[in-house]
């Protein structure tokens, strides 16, 4: 039986796991992200006490990015233009390749996540859907036909523009690059910025939630028309409030107003648009399937 | 040398084609979109003709929608709930099949345009692109992962959400469905709505391309944050004003703000967003190119 590490490297914090599912795990690990050098070597170390015993078979990373995806490319494996202190030009896939000395797949965090749920979790069985995160930030990933998303770069799903009505929501969004995109909209700090409250502050019958559930579902709209996913599953700590999902669902309805005229939204939305089913697991049991994928041709 | 037919089912006309690439047409035709009872037959008289005499090895249509390509489904190849009079419903696939008694490829039409620019136009080599057409409506299609866009159903890229500043521009939208969808704020009808007069009509230096551009830029960065296309290919009607293309790129450009930061927008946005090299016969050659999949068991 193979076993693969796992690594969740997240803005805030990592998570490394060593196992081969989600009911087979031997060991984890999370700590802060301070520096890359510190945060990588704690990561690295982790593994090697490990393989001082026994083999890994492979490591996958589940990153924050930007990243550099493009297996040609000489900064294949780099977290890129990322605003976050010190961690611009990081190698973070050769440096863990070249210490454990075994195949490293790598990918965001959001496409990771997507394959963890893909794999042992709500998207088993489907060629195409969407992974979203609502926290911090918004990110997004997933697969089509089969295959996790990939392109010129990789998705940026939290950078999406929506219509943003200014006369019932003055808050002129907290994107530092946009303004009022999707994330800048709808993100954890723009619900701090309007209402100046956390997400976990406010209460159920806020009617921050009913704005938040419409510019969820106008971003979620805009996944469905570009991808047709068959399912989306959303995540994150804003998702966490119990009275969003069932709002968002009827929110996306309405706005598509009868168009996409087919039974899993029309009459089953409450299987179309669902919550993951690794919570926040998903990231890094999704870093161990990329690692399985790595020795599976996939 | 196999030879396929290509058929462009579209909402005004039909086109039909009969050989094996752009420059190996032995036999064209068009005609108008009229019942479906009429248009079908008049499309399978054209290959019968040819079948008298040569075989065809496969069939490709291209069609106007929404249509249900789900390959387990009753309905599989039926145009389904198009506004289009008498053509809800429509079983073109299986007409065509039976009559003709040869494997049928069907798509949408823009999946097939994108395929036309695949395999012998802009899209050369590419595994994630996006094919957009602006005309009387919006529609888009393209590949992710070296495979066309299907999902749940099809994208429906022409009813994306798109910021719409009433201020500026108080028309109300064209679309059916949506009021201010993106098509409903771009394609020919809101040009014609909001100014009085045919894309044709408007001179180059009127007001109505700088929101055009505007309009597109917006849909054209949503599809850019989902997809991550690796080339973005315009072709439409509304497309042919040629001052459009530049103001296009530029928008989008300053709508991503650097956050994309790669050379092929920072530097090579001319190569990124570029006309379709097949012009309008993208269509019928697409359609000729899910005809030839058909046998290679694509």
């Amino acid at each position: 039986m193979s076993v693969y590490g796992g690594v969740e490297a997240g803005g805030t914090k990592f998570v490394c796991a060593i196992g081969s599912s989600p009911d087979k795990l031997e060991a984890e690990i999370s700590f802060p992200t301070t520096t890359p050098q510190e945060t990588i070597e704690r990561t690295i170390a982790f593994f090697q006490e490990y393989q001082q015993r026994e083999t890994l078979s492979a490591i996958g990373v589940g990153s924050f990015g930007p990243l550099d995806l493009t297996p040609t490319s000489p900064k294949f494996g780099y977290i890129t233009a990322t605003p976050k202190l010190g961690w611009a030009n990081t190698d973070i896939y050769g440096r863990i390749n070249r210490a454990l000395g075994v195949p490293v797949g790598f990918d965001t965090d959001v496409n990771a996540a997507a394959l963890g749920e893909a794999t042992w979790g709500a998207a088993k069985g489907l060629e195409t859907f969407v992974y979203l995160t609502v926290g911090t930030g918004i990110g997004g990933g997933g697969m089509a036909n089969g295959q996790l998303l990939h392109g010129l770069l990789h998705p940026e799903m939290g950078h999406l523009r929506v219509p943003h009505d200014l006369d019932e929501d003055p808050y002129s969004g907290a994107c530092s690059f946009h303004g009022d995109c999707f994330e800048g909209l709808a993100a954890g700090p723009a619900l701090l910025g309007r209402w100046r409250g956390a997400a976990e502050e406010l209460p159920p019958d806020h009617p921050a939630w009913r704005l938040e559930a419409h510019y969820l579902a106008l971003g979620l709209v805009n996944l469905i028309c570009t991808l047709s996913p068959q399912r989306i599953i959303l995540g994150g700590g804003v998702m966490q409030q119990a009275t969003l999902l069932p709002m968002v669902r009827r929110n996306v309805q309405q706005l598509l107003n009868g168009y996409i005229s087919v039974p899993a939204i029309l009459e089953q939305i409450d299987q179309y648009i669902v919550p993951g089913r690794l919570g926040n697991r998903a990231g890094v049991l999704g870093a161990i399937a990329l690692a399985k994928e790595m020795t599976q041709g996939v």
